[in-house]
């Protein structure tokens, strides 16, 4: 699987159940959400956006989604929403791993600048460096419509949180790529 | 990373912390245990015993571990304790895949052979078949003292439970392997 395809498998619907370890206290969190996974264009205006704020040249870009969430945790009434863009720029001499420039849409929030890379086994790990935080995310598909996903978040040297995440297809497969 | 190196850095007393999710009724439900994984050695009589079991002439055996666990699940007041014997059997020809024999320690329950491989990202991803049963597990280490694992299991064409387990050493690190 290469990236391009990874975006595509993602388009759609989903329902996203979520559990974090906190892995210093050892309790659990939960949350439930519907997260729309929408393909742009590489040359739409938010995804040329994100590469100027990344530095990144944008025809280098291979694929662009935006992602919107709308979900609760735990017992929160509150509903939890937003969106982000992101866009994989592949690294030129191998395409299986590369960058990924991520935006939220959250004012004042500057893009960052992840790194993605995908193993012989359709893994796709992502690693997001800021400071002093790590965050690495290990993704892949269970089936067309059953996706999993798996973060640790390091502070320092301290891993603090593990979080689960189980996404079930609410609407129809996206259609093969041409 | 190969097989040996996964069941070495594997050695050792752990803290896990399980959440299965329902694919179906999307409900949760927990676990926490204490496991313990012990290295065997190949010639070991219950090393042997499993792999005359399932067939494989036992010099063929590249490591051999007990796994013992000992927990509770949700509310359930009642302790669940179990162990089970698993031996890694590679391809002669490629290394990074082969069998993976496991006996649970149950009376009248027969030992199961299943399979393993080691991706580029050093990730271990089981599959178990048996029957109309398919359990998929993918394991690997966040650090040398936590270890994540992912199972998905299909009854027929449904996919009805996805888990996730975080485990963190209790013990210190095993010796490096001479």
């Amino acid at each position: 699987m290469n990236i391009e395809e990874f975006f595509h498998q993602s388009a759609g619907k989903w329902f996203s159940h979520r559990t974090g370890h906190n892995l210093e206290c050892k309790q659990s969190e939960h949350g439930k959400s519907e997260i729309v996974f929408e393909i742009l264009p590489t040359d739409h205006l938010e995804a040329i956006a994100v590469c100027q704020e990344c530095k990144v040249d944008p025809p280098l870009a291979a694929c662009c989604a935006k992602i919107t969430w709308n979900g609760t945790m735990d017992a929160d009434e509150k509903k939890q929403t937003g969106s982000t863009v992101v866009v994989s720029v592949p690294d030129p001499e191998n395409r299986s791993s590369g960058k990924l420039l991520q935006k939220m849409a959250v004012p004042q929030k500057t893009a960052v600048v992840g790194h993605y890379s995908i193993g012989s086994d359709d893994v796709v790990t992502l690693t997001v460096k800021r400071e002093n935080f790590t965050s690495i995310e290990r993704l892949w598909f269970a089936s067309p419509n059953l996706r999993m996903r798996v973060s640790v978040n390091q502070q320092g040297d301290e891993f603090n949180l593990a979080s689960f995440t189980s996404e079930i297809r609410m609407g129809v497969a996206p259609p093969a790529k041409a």
